[in-house]
């Protein structure tokens, strides 16, 4: 079975390494939110596709779920001696990631194809995809006013109360060739459960990938348990843009888009109510603790798109 | 006195540091080439300019000369895993200066300024000032073709047989107003023993510096002891341009601008041949090991430049 799994950052990442365990590399393809994406210190700065390459790549820091495992943080201590911004956490090595991809870039690489060279040199065998190779920024618009992501999430770590979320430049902005072809090609695809707003509806908002994924049995895992996000800021925003903290929630958020939702055994109760809503159920341990729990969780999205069709 | 020295890298940051021992800080101004300042990764780098303030601050790396001492090449390492360019020796806690650096040029500052906040982090006191704020790009004819400075330096180890030094970009350059003042204000102008071609005529080739010094005491440094350059390529670039590879090929290079001459004791047979050039002569110990030596070295070209009336 070929799949594609539409990702943002940690969640993401946790669940496409499950599915990196169990398919065969050349079966997967992971289409990463590029909406997070910025510049900072001069550096082109992908959080989501190095959260997910790095995991991949069996790299990641396990306890943050960002950035490199054993990491030194020289440079920023330095930096931040000198006067500069140290609010973003870059690590020694990580720095060169966004280093090596601001080059390419500037030697007119698309990021499709820095992020190709990212992946061979660290050993990811499956296709790590950003969304597009156009610029979209992810703004959130708060009482506080309009934030660029970063600000919102890591320098007022997600305090302001949201109106909306916009994804600045989509409209102009279409699927990479390669990330098109991955959703053409693919058997099923899942959404993994990544936050909804920030992570997946970039991707969703991408010319031609609503249309895409409606001829596909496509679902998703929902990134909210027992009424709590497993990570981030997902119940919040839900709570905030006027919708059920629950699996429910998230149902009806990719109404239209989804045919089947993976809940987790704490939200078991809301099972009956999701397949009101027409969708196939897995309920299931969706919290992925270890490698185990991924391949596991990942093995139960696979028997799900099979009950769709795949 | 208040004093101006012209240096490039090594051999101009140790005796800068000389004269920062013996001087009120406020009397020193050290007037630096920025010809070797090149673009990398996107990060602007001004290698002389970072060798005096590391100097000055006590944190240059003593064994290579350049960097800072006890630096680790974690993100330099990385970035070679990742195919990246690794020929250009960048450390952690140095990399910290160039994202800092290139940071506030983007926001407007001028080279200056930025240079004067490094320093003020870093706990120089005295004025550490680039030749100019207007682009001025060393260029290296050679029998290889027009090698950029740091390919030249760096990459080719200064091996090309050279024919020819450019500035590109000179013509429209300006000494920035900081170091027209200090040139301005001085009672004495020291050449440090920088290598002639590739540091101090970047300086004599901006606009007015020749006329601000020749109404000056200005007294030079030999770089060459011995008929070898203590560090670099000095003595390699003397021959190769057709001339002496000793004090009196120094001292005819700076015909015009300097009126007096440091030189080493092993070179003490060949003092009176500079006299006889019309120069003043100190003959010492030149080569500096210890803080002592620098202090030492400066002190004996405070008292060449009194001898010369500063």
């Amino acid at each position: 079975m070929k799949l594609a799994v539409l990702a943002g950052g940690v969640g993401g990442a946790r669940l496409a390494s499950g599915f990196y365990q169990t398919l065969a590399p050349q079966d997967l393809s992971v289409v990463v939110n590029t909406g997070d994406d910025f510049r900072h210190l001069g550096l082109h700065i992908s959080p989501d596709l190095d959260t997910v390459t790095y995991t991949l790549a069996g790299l990641a820091n396990r306890d943050t779920g960002w950035g490199l495992a054993g990491d030194s943080f020289e440079a920023l201590a330095a930096l931040e001696r000198l006067g500069g911004p140290a609010w973003f956490r870059l690590g020694d090595r990580d720095l060169a990631t966004h280093l090596q991809r601001t080059l390419l870039l500037s030697q007119g690489l698309r990021l499709t194809e820095v992020t190709k060279r990212v992946c061979a040199a660290l050993g990811v065998k499956a296709a790590v995809l950003p969304m597009t190779d156009d610029p979209v920024a992810t703004k959130v618009v708060t009482v506080e006013g309009v934030l660029d992501f970063q600000d919102y999430f890591v320098r007022r770590r997600c305090e302001p109360v949201v109106h909306e979320i916009r994804f600045d430049g989509v409209e102009a902005a279409a699927p990479s060739p390669e990330a098109a072809d991955a959703l053409r090609e693919s058997d099923g695809i899942v959404i993994a459960p990544s936050n909804p707003f920030l992570s997946v509806e970039p991707i969703l908002a991408l010319r031609g990938v609503r249309e895409a994924l409606a001829s596909k049995p496509v679902v998703a895992v929902s990134p909210i348990v027992g009424g709590q996000a497993i990570k981030g800021p997902a119940a919040k925003l839900l709570r905030e843009l006027g919708h059920d903290v629950s699996p429910l929630g998230v149902a009806k958020r990719y109404a239209g888009v989804i045919r089947g939702l993976v809940i987790d055994r704490e939200d078991e109760k809301l099972a009956d109510a999701t397949r009101a809503l027409g969708l196939e159920v897995v309920v299931t341990q969706t919290i992925m603790r270890s490698d185990q729990d991924r391949a596991s969780l990942a093995r139960d999205c696979i028997e799900l798109l099979r009950r769709l069709g795949a």
